[in-house]
């Protein structure tokens, strides 16, 4: 991705793996600072994926893959590295996918680091097919939402729902993006809009809560959000909030697109019931950085993501092209 | 409304009018401190309205009401003091029913003191009456949606969307109120949430985009708010992200009532499309407090207030009953 830095324009990964050391973007410290993270080992990855250092669901599959790498170069027990890691965030399908295929390449045996970096680069041009595919649905002079970040922050590079807009741009077409704030993490205002300034894509930050109302009143074409873990009859998991804007969405009759590499699918869970969604600390709610914006001794409801219905969902992003949700079950095998 | 202070308990209105002062509580600086506003001339009352140090519909007409008395008593140009007023926040109806309201009793040759104090009076009253009406609503175990602060703050005492709640409590109902934070100004997290710890109601704060989810899952039965403006079909203008809550409750078949005294109705509307809508600045959106959220130079749109549609809404509290839309052009002459 591009990064403005000190009047340059420099390309970072928010994820990768140098000297042995895994190094991330530090993405509590945008948009105000740039620093780079170092993960000395395992229990580092751990600590970075919890307390939201890298965050989105394929920069944390990639972030356990280099993990488990890096675990097995410093001979560590690849079962007790799996299990720290795997008990950080439970909703991303990805860090479990991560997981496995690691664990796979251990076992037959194959050249580890290669196949971390080939996990890595196969996200990103996975990514990358998700913005050809999703240009296709952005018309000239359109106006589209996103939610969280579902950038290349939140994927290594490039990005899911942010992907289409950046391949828009390179095609030179005229859009403009409304980008919800994303309470309480406010990961709209600080990384999706730090992104779009990047790539110079006019954008403004809106609340949470103005997103329905703006598509009311015809200011809204097109929704692209991304997935934490999508189950094959196409329910889904994605930041709190995104169950609102498909609703919204259907009652206005505005398309709503999940944009996901393969990775998210869970082709082991049915239906959404089976996805188990993380409460988080309440004081992501009570405090904005430092400040506190409510009463002393007030309590607070933290849950980080909701699910979708699949009846919301226009269609599928992914890698492979834009499926319906019919066409999940195919993809598996493609 | 009860206000616990070092210890003590103290009963407070959110405006009131003193050796020709009006005093407003500071809602800016709740819930970290409990401060007076003193308005010495009408000129302060439009700052205060300006910048929020008083708010909500019947709030804000009351603190014109005695702002006006204020200026016929300090022989001030009324017609002048009635401009400057009304040019400040232009969405509630409250602020030019209240002003209409004292130019008639002065054109009366009314006590105008005794007529200030008996608008406000009246308004505690009809709020009362709203809570009498809106208990009906809430069953034993209730849980309950409210979205910013229709509370005594915005009422001078008693509070719209929160009078039933004080109500249910005093009749020893057992609830659970879910509060909606309401970016950008968080006057649910702040003012909301303050008013229910003073009056030891059982409460959470969430993220306005966690209501949708919890409607979807069963832990919302009732959803009450207030409103700024209301036309003669029912459409009506309230805090950003009501629209939201009202198409989320249809979906999830949640009742969803809006509360306000007959001031708020503005009989000359036909409908929705006929209201203003205010947009503040930005910076309510790009900072919390002192805090900026969002890149340098990031811009952000800043709409205060939406505007739903009668068929979402399950019907009207006001001081007479509640009301179905079709009877709103009954109120008039109640």
């Amino acid at each position: 991705m591009r990064v403005k830095l000190n009047g340059k324009t420099e390309e970072f990964k928010a994820v990768w793996f140098e000297n042995c050391i895994i190094k991330l973007i530090d993405q509590r410290a945008l948009p105000k600072k740039f620093k780079i993270f170092n993960c000395r080992n395992f229990k580092d990855v751990a600590f970075a994926i919890k307390n939201m250092v890298v965050r989105g669901a394929p920069s944390i599959g990639c972030s356990v893959v280099y993990g488990i790498a890096q675990a097995f170069l410093q001979n560590e027990n690849i079962e007790k590295a799996s299990k720290i890691l795997k008990n950080t965030r439970f909703t991303a399908h990805d860090l479990f996918y991560g997981i496995e295929y690691m664990k796979k390449a251990i076992e037959n045996k194959e050249d580890i680091v290669k196949s971390a970096e080939d996990y890595v680069n196969k996200i990103i041009n996975e990514c990358k097919k998700i913005g050809f595919y999703g240009n296709r649905l952005i018309k000239n002079n359109a106006k589209i939402l996103t939610h969280c970040n579902a950038g290349a922050l939140a994927t290594v590079d490039i990005g899911t729902a942010l992907s289409p807009l950046r391949v828009a741009k390179e095609n030179r077409k005229e859009f403009f993006v409304f980008v919800d704030e994303t309470r309480p993490r406010l990961q709209g205002a600080k990384l999706t809009s730090w992104e779009l300034m990047n790539e110079e894509i006019e954008h403004c930050i809106i609340t949470d809560s103005s997103a329905g109302y703006l598509m009311k009143k015809g200011e809204i074409d097109l929704v692209l959000v991304g997935a934490d873990r999508i189950c094959r009859n196409g329910d889904f998991a994605n930041k709190i909030g995104t169950y609102s804007l498909a609703v919204l969405s259907k009652e206005n009759k505005i398309p709503f697109y999940v944009c996901a590499p393969s990775s998210t699918f869970d082709f082991n869970l049915k239906n959404g019931k089976e996805i188990k969604i993380e409460e988080r600390d309440e004081k992501e709610v009570l405090f904005v950085g430092k400040e506190r914006i409510s009463p002393k001794k007030a309590k607070a409801r933290n849950l980080a993501f909701d699910i979708t219905d699949a009846e919301y969902v226009s269609g599928y992003i992914t890698e492979k092209g834009i499926l319906g949700k019919e066409e999940i079950n195919l993809l598996k095998n493609l």
